[in-house]
């Protein structure tokens, strides 16, 4: 009997040795994963989930979810590289998995027009927290267009070269800018991912960005996030705007209807004044890229050769298709993340932002309301709340 | 009975209970501090502790101990700093943090001739995972000291001016070099220390550190610990020599037997030749500089006015300090850290080194092994083996 209750008990408490411990161990495992501050969730999304806004005083103050919790999403970093910018993008990798990627680990897709070298494949994939891919890109898609007069191109890359413009005579520039306009959202290797996050080399992240960037796109209904905007240089685009009107004649049915052709345009769409998302940093959805809104118009753009005839950027273009084929409240101004690309800083002027994020920047140097910058512009029309004190870095 | 025979059981297994969970918390802590990388010790570490070398074949393989086991050391980072150095210094801090001290929580001290300012105070405490401290320097220490001829030093800065000499016209960087040869290690901040690691602004750590540095140095008895070297401009430090000899014809017992002396001079102490320690990054013992050696030594020069009538660097005077004064066994070369300052790289040209500790740096910056560079001959006379494939990097 002594037997019997003895074997009982021992295997009760058995049990509950594998039930405390098993607590012990996932409470360990979500701690080393810091997210203490990550799930913290402004009092307005507390209150409700909703992304939309609440009946605003004057500058409405946007509800926001923050959250980890769940799955990953299908989402990647994406950058288009060669062999010999290798370290200078080995500094940009460790930048985000410092700042963000060590406490998600989301994967990284590395395009080349060449060949990636074995010491490029294995430096970074030895850097990267998530699953690293290499992809190279097909010739088609990184030269001349049959459609194209190399001649005439050649003259304009001439012409471009005498007047100074920058990267007026590079052929590879504008594969580039080409490509990164029309082919990359079509990457087999991107074909699983829903949201992608562009890194180039030698960037920087001043911030520690404790929150799922992707989840937080999603949950959020938004499809394009940005940290710089600059007006471009118009000689590199004299017909862009003309050619996107053109379009446009056609395709008026894409146009979204809050949209932010203000922004891009100072007289109601009879010019564009050159805004621009800066490219260098994109986080944003892929499906976005593959629609028919904007495959067409880059469709549209391509045939009429500007890549080649002039040195139409891929920012410009990715900006007037989100600012007009994509409902303004999709669009995200990062305010949080700090970001540096030569020359330009993005560094949060609000004190308590830099504060919790232990942001690594000065603020003199942000340059997201300096006046040649289209940032502050974004608030107007959007009417979103100026951080305090941001008048004084108009200059 | 039945009773009794249960109560023991109970009793006994709740014990097992409370080991077998200590057991797991420990676990889950040190595996938090990720020591799985940085407790890997050399096969001959695993066979002896002991941290001299074993019968050298032709070359030797130093065993060292790397272990984070127990209390921390009584060690802090110090850094010399201005207000307007904030930013500059914010990124050191971040560099150290993120590679380092976010595992081992150090404190940092900062010393300031003037006054730090709120700013200063927030956002470094806010950036430093350990406690911070500051400190502001005894004006008599950032002084012309009484018996300084001030217009002799004038003329000196405005010879030294036209000869284009670095620094050559600068008093604050004179009591710079003044100040970090003599006095840092006696501020009242530094008292409750055994060991420091010199943090500059703008400088960049290439690779994860996953061990204890201040543990390594006094697990190994290591003493000094430096990443780069290199010949002094002579212009700056015409007699320093000269009165070091002077100094040494009265102190010759503070000579260590086993020292460096081949190191800095290639005439058998005939004269310098001016390789030192670049003293911008230092990991060291505070009691060395506290020693009798050091202070007297520090006294002699001082008194002879070269900080002043001449541009006497503290790096030199560090350098030879530890060279004479110190056996050469306790003086480390850092090859696993990777680090920068302007102009000059460290990076650890061992792959598997790199690979290891994911070193975000280019092999071919690697200044080690360049001919300007004293560390080669540092190799030579410790009769450590150089890098497979140093020879590359000669140039």
């Amino acid at each position: 009997m002594a037997r019997t209750n003895a074997r009982l008990i021992r295997f009760g408490i058995f049990a509950l040795v594998l039930v405390f411990c098993g607590y012990i161990l996932t409470k360990g495992s979500s701690n080393s994963y810091n997210l203490s501050k990550s799930t913290t969730v402004s009092p307005e999304a507390q209150s409700s989930a909703e992304t939309t806004a609440p009946a605003a005083p004057e500058k409405k103050e946007t509800t926001k979810v923050f959250s980890n919790s769940g799955s990953k999403e299908k989402a990647t970093f994406v950058s288009l590289a060669r062999n010999q910018d290798l370290w200078e993008l080995v500094g940009s990798i460790r930048q985000i998995e410092d700042r963000f990627n060590s406490k998600f680990h989301y994967d990284w897709v590395f395009l080349n027009d060449g060949e990636f070298s074995e010491e490029f494949k294995k430096v970074t994939s030895e850097v990267c927290s998530g699953t690293t891919k290499y992809g190279q890109i097909p010739k088609e898609q990184w030269s001349f267009p049959s459609w194209i007069d190399t001649e005439k191109a050649a003259q304009v890359r001439e012409e471009m070269k005498k007047n100074k413009i920058i990267y007026g005579d590079s052929i590879s520039y504008r594969h580039m800018c080409r490509y990164e306009s029309g082919f990359f959202f079509r990457h087999p290797l991107l074909e699983e991912y829903e949201y992608y996050w562009r890194v180039e080399p030698g960037i920087k992240i001043y911030c520690d960005v404790d929150y799922d960037v992707f989840k937080f796109m999603k949950d959020n209904k938004k499809s394009y996030g940005w940290t710089i905007s600059l007006p471009e240089y118009k000689e590199t685009i004299p017909t862009l705007w003309k050619t996107t009107k053109d379009f446009l004649k056609e395709n008026s049915q894409y146009v979204a209807d809050k949209n932010l052709m203000d922004w891009i345009s100072d007289d109601d769409g009879g010019s564009y004044n050159g805004c621009h998302f800066w490219s260098n940093f994109e986080v944003g959805s892929l499906e976005f890229w593959r629609s028919d809104a904007y495959m067409k118009y880059f469709e549209f753009l391509d045939k009429a050769g500007g890549f080649f005839y002039e040195r139409w950027g891929d920012a410009p273009i990715h900006s007037i298709a989100v600012a007009l084929f994509m409902p303004r409240e999709e669009v995200h101004f990062f305010d949080d993340i700090g970001y540096f690309h030569n020359p330009f800083h993005n560094c949060p002027i609000d004190e308590a932002v830099r504060e919790k994020n232990k942001c690594m920047c000065a603020p003199k140097d942000d340059f997201s309301f300096h006046s040649y910058s289209c940032t502050s512009k974004f608030y107007d029309i959007m009417g979103l709340q100026k951080p305090t004190g941001w008048e004084k870095y108009v200059q």
